[in-house]
C-alpha cells in the first residue's frame, strides 16, 4: 500500500515575506506541491502560490501539479451538506492528481492561505484521505494578525477576551456578555451596518499584507459609510475582495 | 530632536523556524535590538531571543542591548493600575537603554513572543514612547496557531466563531451563546476544572512549538485529570510552564 503524507502549509496573507522558515523547509521537503488550477475569481491568489514556489523552491526533484477545483453547487439549500459535498469533490480531485503524479505515494504539500486552522477547508478535505494519508499542519500568519499589525493595535484589551466570528454570526448574536472585541471574517455583507454604532470603533482592512492593502479605522458611525464606499470601489477594481475588521466597544457600555 | 522607530517583531512560540522572512529582514534592519536581561524565571525564553539573533542576524552594525525588566509590584490590589505602573517602569527602562546605546536615535527592534497583538504588553508599553517614537508591528505565529497545528485541528467549526479568552474569564462567564469553541490562555489555575465536562473535548498543549512540547487531547472528563498531573510535573521539571488549550463542546448541547 502506498504511503502518503499531506502537509498543509500556512503561507500567510499574500505577502511572500510572511513565509516562515518552517514553511520554506516543508515546501522544499515535498515530492509534490498541489496548487489549484488558475481561472478562479481569485486569480491573484492562485498566482501567488506559483510566485511563492518560484521564490523559495530550491529542491530540483519537487514537482508542482495543478488540480481542478470543483465548483460548489450553491443550489442545494442545505448549506452544511452543500459544503460536505464540495469537500468530497475536492478530495477526489486531489486523489486523482496525486495518483497521476505520485502513484508510489510520497510527501505532498498544500499551500494554505493564512493558517490551515482558521476558516479554511483544507484540513477538513484532507481528512477524506485518511487513513491512507498522514496529515500534518504548519502554522502561518493569519489575516487577523496582519490586520492588528497593520493598524498597530492589540487584539485583546488587558486580560480580556476577543471573539473571532463571521458576518452572519454578528447579525444573529451581536455582542456577547464580557466580550468587547470582535474580529469579523467572511463578511460579504458589511454586517457592521446592523449593530448599534455608539461607542464602537472599527479597524478595517482589505487585502491585508498585500501591496493593494487598504486600511480604515475610527468611530463606526463615521467610518462605516466610508468603508462601504471603499469596499465597493476596491471590489470593482480588482474583481474580488478579501477583507476583515475588528470592532471594539467602550468598556463603559450600559 | 532624535527620531526613533520601534519595531515590534513577532518571533513565534519558541521554535526559531517560526520566524518569517519579514521578521528576519526587520531584525537585520535594526540599529539596536532590545532584549530583557537574563535572570527571570523564564530564562529559556530570554535565551531564545539571543539564539534567534545569533542564528539570523547578519548585519554587522546591529547592536544587541539588554535592559532591566522591572518586577511588577503585585502588592497593589488594583490589578489594572498595577499593570499600568509596571508598563510605565518598563518604558523608562527602555528609554534609558536606548539613550545609552543610541543617543542620536535610530531603528530599534523588540523581539516579541508569539505575535505583538495577542496578550502581550509590548505594544502598550511602546505607546509610552509616543509621540517621539514611530511604532511598527510585524506579525508572528501565535501559540493558538501552534496548538491547532500540533493537534492538526481547525480553530473553528464550519462558519462558526471561537472565543480567545483567559482562565479567569472562563470561570466567570463559562460558555457563551452560539460559541462552541474556546481557546484559553493565561490560565495558571486549570480553570477547565470549573466547567461541566459533559460533551466537551479538550486539546491541551504546553511549550507548544518547542522541543519540550507536551500534547494531550480527548474528552474533558477523562483527559482533564491527566492534564493536571502532566502540567504539575512539567512545571516542576522546567521551573516554568506556558500552556494553552482549546475546548470544544458538542453542537447538540441542550
Amino acid at each position: 500500500m502506498t504511503e502518503i503524507t499531506l502537509t498543509l502549509i500556512g503561507i500567510g496573507t499574500g505577502n511572500p515575506d510572511h513565509l516562515t522558515l518552517q514553511a520554506i523547509r516543508e515546501i522544499n521537503a515535498a515530492d509534490l506541491i498541489l496548487i489549484p488550477k488558475k481561472g478562479s475569481a481569485k486569480a491573484d491568489l492562485a498566482e501567488l502560490r506559483h510566485a511563492i514556489c518560484t521564490q523559495v523552491l530550491t529542491t530540483p526533484g519537487t514537482r508542482i501539479a495543478e488540480f481542478d477545483m470543483p465548483r460548489r453547487d450553491k443550489s442545494n439549500p442545505d448549506y452544511r451538506q452543500n459544503v460536505e459535498d464540495w469537500h468530497d469533490a475536492v478530495a477526489i480531485s486531489w486523489k486523482e492528481t496525486i495518483h497521476n503524479h505520485l502513484p508510489q505515494g510520497g510527501k505532498i504539500a498544500l499551500l494554505v492561505w493564512g493558517d490551515p486552522a482558521l476558516y479554511d477547508s483544507t484540513l477538513r478535505i484532507a481528512t477524506r484521505l485518511l487513513p491512507r494519508a498522514q496529515i500534518r499542519s504548519v502554522p502561518g500568519i493569519m489575516s487577523l494578525n496582519m490586520l492588528a499589525a497593520a493598524h498597530t493595535i492589540a487584539l485583546n484589551d488587558i486580560g480580556a477576551p476577543f471573539l473571532v466570528t463571521t458576518g452572519r454570526q454578528l447579525r444573529e448574536y451581536g455582542w456577547l456578555p464580557g466580550v468587547d472585541t470582535l474580529v469579523v471574517m467572511l463578511d460579504g455583507d458589511c454586517s457592521f451596518q446592523h449593530i448599534a454604532s455608539e461607542g464602537v470603533t472599527i479597524y478595517w482592512g482589505a487585502y491585508v499584507g498585500m501591496p493593494e492593502q487598504i486600511l480604515l479605522s475610527g468611530p463606526l458611525a463615521q467610518i462605516g459609510p466610508r468603508i462601504l464606499t471603499a469596499r465597493a470601489e476596491a471590489r470593482a477594481d480588482h474583481g474580488w475582495i478579501m477583507d476583515i475588521y475588528l470592532l471594539r466597544r467602550d468598556t463603559n457600555h450600559g
